[in-house]
């Protein structure tokens, strides 16, 4: 059957390793390596049958994308990167996916406020539209480029995004969403704070208060910066994220089930959110290696006080896995395909 | 050179191993291990030149307590041990210090309703001393039974307690303790959820907002049920706790160096507490080991909002180590010795 | 697209799961959960859409995998339960793929003797195929029972066994295989030693010289004992088997491209075997999550010592991926069906 | 009381920060941290009231280290910094001891082959002692510049050395060392070879028959090359050191006991090598935070297959514990002072 191609910048990172691995196994598309500023360094078996050769590879330059005819690109990539070559990919009739930070925050004074260094590619800003399917389908599957979002902003808007558009909440007394992620999610280059005997044993929180995700959950859920207080730690695993969100229910809530009633209306045709049974919390491990975000809570009759629980594998709904999701709405692929 | 016997009961668990490395270390008293139920299932080495061959061992008997003179006995034990062999340790003629939670929550109402089980000792509930030098210094001194504090409370209490006092927390806006716990907190018992499979690559939260530790906080802290929101994560780590808790501080606070200024006041001459510069915040790495509970804190001067990171070694400042400090202040010892 | 119905025996264990995620993804099959003596234990998502209910689930009898009209039923359970439900499973027309080691060593006697109890179903043990189909890949096609190998076997055999059939090696200078592996090829049942804290930042070296695996070597491989010295060790990870091996070449071998011919002649055309330039080794991560053995060799010409590296994740190719290679050779589907 | 004062050049290494650690519990000598092309990477705690300082600081010159009258100088550094500044420390009156490979190999030609730079100080090459005290006590007595053996070597000369002194190994039928190691001991520079995604739930082979330490085990163990077969392998943990080692006994050893009577006479008074029943083999966790090896052995009276397993702390004996261990000696206090 013939498989679209569809090219990935920087396949050696985690997320590009990852695209590599769901597109391999994607009905309707064939991933193709575009090389830009990286070799190869992973040790690779001896082609002997066939069988096993990984996928093609090509220059990444807008030419080659276009005489492939690629379908689309995705950027696994630094932002400067994504800004540089998005254009480009674009103008070479490819629907462009950035996994990157550079097209989220909707401003060029945003990007540099948050980024330190200014924006080079402040036209595409306007066009961009942020991939989370869930509040914007219809939006994605008209785009030429799309911005796919962080891996916290992900796990936190699916579980607060329906409360707050219910008026479940409370936001006078504010939301905590205390936020851990596994250490892919810091990206493959060497760094002495992602080094194995740094992070074992370990636990730490970083960027308190002042995470560049923070921005980010603000312009998509509506809240105000007052109203959301967010710390992203460390776990010594290699994949997974896991937000626990406090805040007190509105006086609409009178039960747990009330906010099953929410969530349940809000993703009844939802492919990849789950719910649980009030009380009933996710793991990493529900969600590992695929493309779902799962949401548990535990309500307190008496104070309204209710914790919610959200987890993502961070290279999956995080970053490859929405990214696919998004590619496949883009090109008028069934939602699910490679995906489930 | 003398050193004091005292006893361990419970010497296979993960608080009891530790009490007989530090208490192995200690220049006053020296560690014997008292078999209560339990025999020995590590393979140790064979004794041939006297330098290796561990800590003596007897029965768990108050004769034999009495016989051998111990001046203190630990219980590092679940708590229907401690309430079966505390009173007669006592009689024995020794200090006791209680690891366990069977003296920790004041009353047997309050043991029965969070222990699931009626409490059996219920007299020597209203002699024991609860072990948090920092704040109950000289009843420890003059205590004859010490319910050495839960690894949470203690993490919790030495960061918010100072504050909660001099009245720097807004307690209507309510305070979220986001707390995470390596392994041996649950313990030695074999159980598959602590199993390494289903607790590698993983991160869960488990007794939201219901954690036996909760009434504890309570009790020793001051704060009112609907003021503090905690839940409870295992980190696929050994060893460590670090809590990240979230408040509003009050109008008297107007800026991160007025909470060190408190904490500075209230802790100038403790041994075991360290502040970090404004901003800065410890990871677990800074206290394994060891009997520190270090503290560290952001602050939003623009909303108050203010997120405030302990760290203890839950072997060490919450339990085993604790329990020493203890041990030294009801002896008459140096509060360090053996501990630093 | 119609898919034949396949069932599960132990579901619940790593093994089982492990077949539950491959037989999803497979074309031909559909796995059905078969219940013996064992609930489920974890927490799962509320059905609210129909696209993640799980596999169907029947109970475990001859009955109903007749009336299912089964194809097939694999065993993910201790040797007991193998030997007492192949039988029926057989009589009910499903071919049988038994992941135990009921069936591995031929004779009762043996099984008597490595699995310290008597075998129950000495009939079935003359009918049962070894299912490495790398070296019985016609009798696997042609069998009814299919004896699934063990996972350091698998890793063992698929690197010395072509080079004992050429020649290559000096058995009289004996092999060294010295074999290491993640913690779920224990099983998932609760044991202190497989507790996270006793695992993790340890490794440590069991059934030396005695594993029972060794039998199930020397009986597919053609060596005598004294030509091969085992020895299993624990990594603290889930899964992935690492085999080191030392032998001396002998005398036809006079480089290491020498072995190279040898493995590539052999392996021309298996698809879930793979070689890797003469000097370089594969490591775990290669093979994680897949059906592959991957291989690779340091040669020393002056003195002929070899090391070779064989890698396998003991729940793909040492389990549940074989189990499916096995299943698809014997129901007559491509051999890589699900697979790749 | 009076602590000599000793230097430690390199202290933000893994081995320098255990030097600290170790050192400033040391009855004996106080610690000074020696700053050579260094700054402080970690957060430290304010010092608020005396009780953790931490140790003094000064420069790293012999200037400083003549005028502070430091009795000793480790070296925790590469080796091209022990080259450069070990002659000044000895003109200054120090003793050095140095832990990185600069003295370990006996020549400038050995250190160019498996270094690959010239060794800039051949002279102190001649003077310096191999300092591993079980075997060279009296030579590390009288030594100004000690050599720190490898974290390898050390696990493998104790092990195998009393064996081949003893004439108790078929040398000819060649041993094999298969080495694991945690991931501490390559040092705690940034790389993406010790990042923690790419080492969790990995295990790699390196080096295999062609490390630095076997020409290091060789020149200290009196086998030859082709006797001696070895691989490095890396644990997905933070620090240990565990060597399985095969060979065939030689025709006086008729038992498991035999071995032991070696052992047991050899080590009869060696505070820090403790042996196991025949039979039973220690773990990484036996070690950890200790100066102790551990040695255990399997032995097959049929064939006189032996397997022994001898475990350190890489980073105690293997690296900072015996490096004290070779200072107590040259210093004249208690030889396991500062390390029970």
């Amino acid at each position: 059957m013939f498989r679209a191609p569809v090219g990935i910048v920087g396949f050696n990172g985690y997320s590009g390793r990852e695209l590599i691995t769901l597109l391999s196994r994607h009905p309707h598309v064939e991933p193709i390596l575009l090389e830009h500023r990286e070799g190869d360094d992973r040790p690779r078996p001896i082609s002997h049958n066939g069988t096993h050769d990984g996928p093609r590879r090509m220059p990444c330059s807008a030419e080659s994308a276009h005489s492939a005819g690629l379908a689309a690109v995705f950027f696994a990539t630094p932002p400067t990167v994504s800004m540089e070559l998005a254009g480009p990919m674009l103008d070479a009739g490819a629907k462009v996916i950035d996994l990157s930070g550079a097209f989220r925050l909707g401003t060029a004074e945003n990007y540099q406020h948050w980024y330190h260094e200014p924006h080079t590619s402040p036209k595409l800003l306007k066009e961009a539209v942020y991939g989370l399917p869930e509040f914007w389908r219809s939006r994605v599957a008209a785009a030429r480029l799309i911005s796919n979002p962080g891996c916290y902003p992900t796990a936190a808007n699916l579980a607060i995004k329906p409360l707050i558009e219910a008026g479940a909440i409370s936001r006078e007394m504010g939301i905590v969403c205390d936020a851990k992620s596994g250490v892919s999610g810091a990206g493959r280059k060497a760094s002495l704070k992602t080094s194995f005997c740094e992070v074992t044993e370990n636990f730490l929180a970083y960027s308190i208060l002042d995470h560049r995700h923070v921005p980010e959950v603000l312009r998509t859920s509506g809240l105000e910066e007052g109203e959301f207080s967010f710390t992203a730690q460390l776990i010594p695993i290699d994949r997974g994220i896991l937000e626990t969100i406090y805040f007190r229910a509105s006086g609409q809530i009178g039960s747990a089930e009330d906010l099953l009633e929410i969530y349940r209306t809000r993703y009844a045709s939802e492919p990849f959110v789950r719910l649980y049974s009030p009380g009933q919390v996710p793991d990493l491990h529900a969600v590992a290696h695929t493309n779902f975000c799962d949401i548990g809570w535990k309500y307190d009759p008496e104070t309204r006080r209710t914790v919610v629980v959200s987890v993502i594998d961070n290279l999956g709904k995080g970053a490859a896995g929405q990214a696919i999701q998004n590619m496949n709405l883009a090109l008028g692929y069934p939602e699910t395909a490679g995906l489930l």
